[in-house]
């Protein structure tokens, strides 16, 4: 089983920017956490502040991959391109974010992706994105 | 680990009611599943139709269990008091769906919930349940 | 050939309630008027005031019965959880009005339910109750 | 006891138009099918495409027949003139709809006339006409 | 000095049509006074419910006569085409109302011909005829 | 004097529920204040977490009792069941909240009841619930 | 017969202010034309930037005079202050416009105060003003 | 201690003006009867129809009296310099209405000064005031 | 292959009417160019300035004729009648536009009736009819 | 003649993503065919899924080529960046779409760019294209 | 070169009002500041509550100064007649905020004046007054 | 002192792309102007048109640099990962616009970027961006 996490905007930064809401600890050591732990999946992450790399990504890896968990980050709200990327794909995409959308401001509770993706998981911190993954073994 | 689940209207007609919304499969043996598969937690199942039944059942169980897995149905997008009970207790909440009410009409896709919640899981079928057990396993 | 009248809250008031709106006749004299003039067809009463326990009896009638009238009164224009209930069920619901409600206030002109009923009736006193019977027997 | 039914515009194509709405069977058949049914009803028929000419009809019955069966089609949506008409002259006028109208595009879901009439009847396909008529025959 | 009089749908009533709101004077009376008063003045008088016959006659009009008092009653908040046909042709036009609009419903307060007219006059009763004539003696 | 206060979702969780808005003390306490400093009024005690018994209880007490105080919470801002029984009973009642519901979220700025109220008392903690009573012996 | 004429904000500087729209004219010389032409009637000028004091001068003549033409400028489309001095006083108000309000910005399209007014003139140069006096002289 | 009461635009034609929605007592009188009421207050009044006025005068008692008694009338729903005011002053100041403004239109239904104040009594005719001072004696 | 042309209201004065926006040719002119350009095409013309002649026009051409090239003018951003007869005839249409109607007025942004048409041509002056005969030619 | 065609995100999976939307050819053999037909015309393709990179094309191309055919995709409807590119250049530009957008989501139906476009071309399938060279030759 | 600084509501309470937004210098001690840093310029200070006397100063000025600074505080965001003052006079004006309008309110983020004005300096504390007198100097 | 001057989209167009709102001099004349005029401050200067490259550049320089002077173009408008990337680094930043995006289209009214600045320059030409360093220098 081939995953491929993509990592939007300013996630770079993660354990950096604003810890009160994304928490202080680097998305590397998550990764390496969930590679651990799911031994068995092929965990590929990819992190680029581009709307179109993103689109570029999710069309390149999206014939072959089993799943991809995609946390777009603010292109979750303002991103047409992003969403016609994962209907013109087949493999299906999992909407993550680390805080919980719903408790900051207006514009970021609308998505353009979501409808278009399996499902969504959301204010888990770092969490969520195991949970995306769990999402994919249960099926 | 104690962790209550609270299913709103309609969801007692799982497995008859719009089976190509929401599958075949009655409530029932999803819990059993679910009960088989978490035995170390304690799983308990609520569900009525009625919005002060639901506040009520929060109340109740709101200050002793670890978590409360609800799944308010239609009352996710028209009750302030459901979300009022979720602020006013201590347990923390996962509001979760089985369809993926962003892709049906825009009523479904604002809820006055989520933002009292921990997190959202929501279009993974009836396997948004125990997506939610196990974002209480991992914290 | 089954019909089940389903009244909402503040029905149980009619006769006394606002009278310029709702006329003087209480729903008991209508109902025993109905019955005699349809005496081919069973017709059964319900009225409450909760919104939960109309949800509960459209569960409950409407896998058997022929036909549902449901004034839904102030539910008609707040209740996502009656509409999906009617969704849910397969016995057809004619939404039935006394009032018209396009000439009160904004709130009545929408309606949660109508989408999902077979047909609306609007405006024409209790009249509106003994048309939704007529528009069972033409089927 | 003088009834006026007037459609409004493509009601003429009916039978023809969209069968999967509208049905497949041309007014004139119903026409006789209520003339039958109501000996006792004198019944006349009026369809134009135009608002002007629907304005112009109004006025005309308005003051002699004792009801008018109005089914304005588009023209529900988008007229203020023939909502004027209807309050500026004296006999009642009961709105009704083939379709469900509420099942439809949001822009169907307003009536400017409806407050106008005496109540409305819509969803019943071909015989919304006809409970129509028996709204008229039970004052 | 030529004036052409329009008056759109259900204004033939005027002295019939809701009395409280339009006066209780036929047009016929108040234009013989019109006429007399302002001898000097052609005052020409047309009235139709038809959207497309008002275009048709400020079409036939505007470029001859020297003012246009219109009164679209209902299609004044509705049509664009009489709007279009305003601003197409040459002779200055003048928007009048019997009744104060703005004390009335939501949707007679916006009038898509005003911006193309070269004044409104609205509110005073049949006089507000006599002061668009004014309005044209003394430029 | 007879006064029914009637509390809505949530309130009976008073003294406990974020108290920094609603402050600590429970109703129990304020309830034996006010009734020895009226000594004179019989006051009557009513919570509910269910908007249909609140109805209920309305309509129970609404042609005897010479006032009802009534906090009802969330369903302030979500019920027009509970207008329309404010509407249709006799007892003039008081709408009344603890925190300064303006200085909220937007949606609780927005009260269904409101306009069916004798009138509102809202931003004094739990001495709104005496400024009520004192608004009905003053009369 | 006793007529004030208001002037609002800015209304002060006319013939100087963007005589594009409202021309090159100063209110004195149109003052003293219309003083000439309607002898019969006493002519009382004022002019305010304040919208208090707007209010005060239609209180301090509403119910003495027999009319009053209102220029309330910017405050035509900001201040309910106004509005509720017109519906005090027993006074009728005619609203004028200098320029035609509805081809300029969207937040002048909306007048608080035409439906406390008896009429509305606008768009016809400083000659609204003498229209205003017409409609008082002919009732 | 030392309370100010404040009356905006139009209040000082209390008695005179609109009597079916303000009563017909001049507020003279009842200040008069407040005094005397609550003669261990002392009861200053203020009464300007000008925006800038009442934010003058809410400066200069905002940092010594015990309380503000406001009535801002049409203020109340378009000031945010008076808003401002209130949040700039260290005095709290309560927000009255003698109307239900609730029940009236709706530009009446909103509050620039609400969340700024301790509270808002509104609807009790002018006891609104009484309870005004009820609400600073009891704290 | 037979196109018919139907032109909506006020496009009779092309060549006449604002030339800035649709330029100084009659539309004669044009469609003797077109009809010598596209000799292999029958290609009818029909102007109409009323809007139930235009759904009386589609109805008769719209079962025999290869393509509509409509231009509604007006209609189009008003007209739910013509939209729907576009839906309940079987010839093809394509929707025309001289101007570039999003550089216009707001209300001009949206077309009632281009989700029923074909494809839509827009803002390529008279050009824009020639386009659509291609647009019938290539299929 | 110099002609650039710009297509926007995802539209390289031509032929692949969704064909029931898009058809099932790809987008290299219509260019073939369009070069073809259209010898005498030099044709540039550029596909790119980034904003900025389409920006860039605009800018490279815009001040030389005779005419740009853009299909922003997505981009169309959240690209504020490609609006302002298009007025920023010289080569005029006409808005092509595949689909018909109309028929499509409610946010696909605005486009940023159109008003600064020379015109648009909308729901012919690959059509759409050479319709958009035919436009550039007949000028 | 003479500028003329005009602050509006509550501003006189600078250094006294909520601190944490506005700071705690008064305006005296940085007007004294300014005036010594740009001993070349002639720098006068006014200040008042009302919306009328800034239109007043505004057209006093407004001739012969060359530049005015004017934080009009809560009058931005509500006042026409401001925005229209700078419209009608000569000298342009700079709009200046202390704090960051755009991380506030919601309505505090629009302003009627700034289309008017020259240009806007929003945030940097009371250094935004002498960045406004910089923007004089350098033209 | 380190500065860092970002432009967006279209902005390296400066000089050329419509000079009636941007000026007609290119930003390499400006840049130079303002080194030499601040010899003090390290000015370095970025332009790009893609969303992502503007993130990139702001994280790359917002933890050294001392001031970031933000020109995001349309971006401004559309950007929420912009914004976010200004909220994830520590330099602060300034937001400036050559016109007065005030008086443009509404879009232009938003900005995405605005409450996460430490302030807002607009509408002085490019004399904007030496506004900008001058309120890094006096801080």
């Amino acid at each position: 089983m081939k995953i491929q996490i993509i990592n939007g905007p300013n996630l770079n930064l993660l354990g950096t920017r604003e810890p009160s809401i994304y928490g202080s600890r680097s998305f590397a050591e998550l990764l390496e956490e969930l590679r651990s732990r799911y031994a068995q999946v092929e965990i590929d992450y990819y992190q680029n502040n581009s709307e179109g790399a993103i689109v570029d990504k999710l069309q390149e890896v999206g014939f072959d991959y089993d799943g991809v968990i995609l946390n777009a980050g603010a292109y979750t709200h303002t991103s047409v391109a992003i969403a016609d990327a994962i209907s013109a794909i087949r493999t299906p995409v999992v909407e993550v974010h680390i805080s919980n959308v719903y408790g900051r401001e207006a514009f970021r509770h609308h998505s353009y992706l979501a409808k278009n993706c399996k499902g969504v998981i959301c204010g888990f911190g770092t969490d969520s994105y195991r949970l995306a993954i769990e999402s994919f073994l249960n099926q």
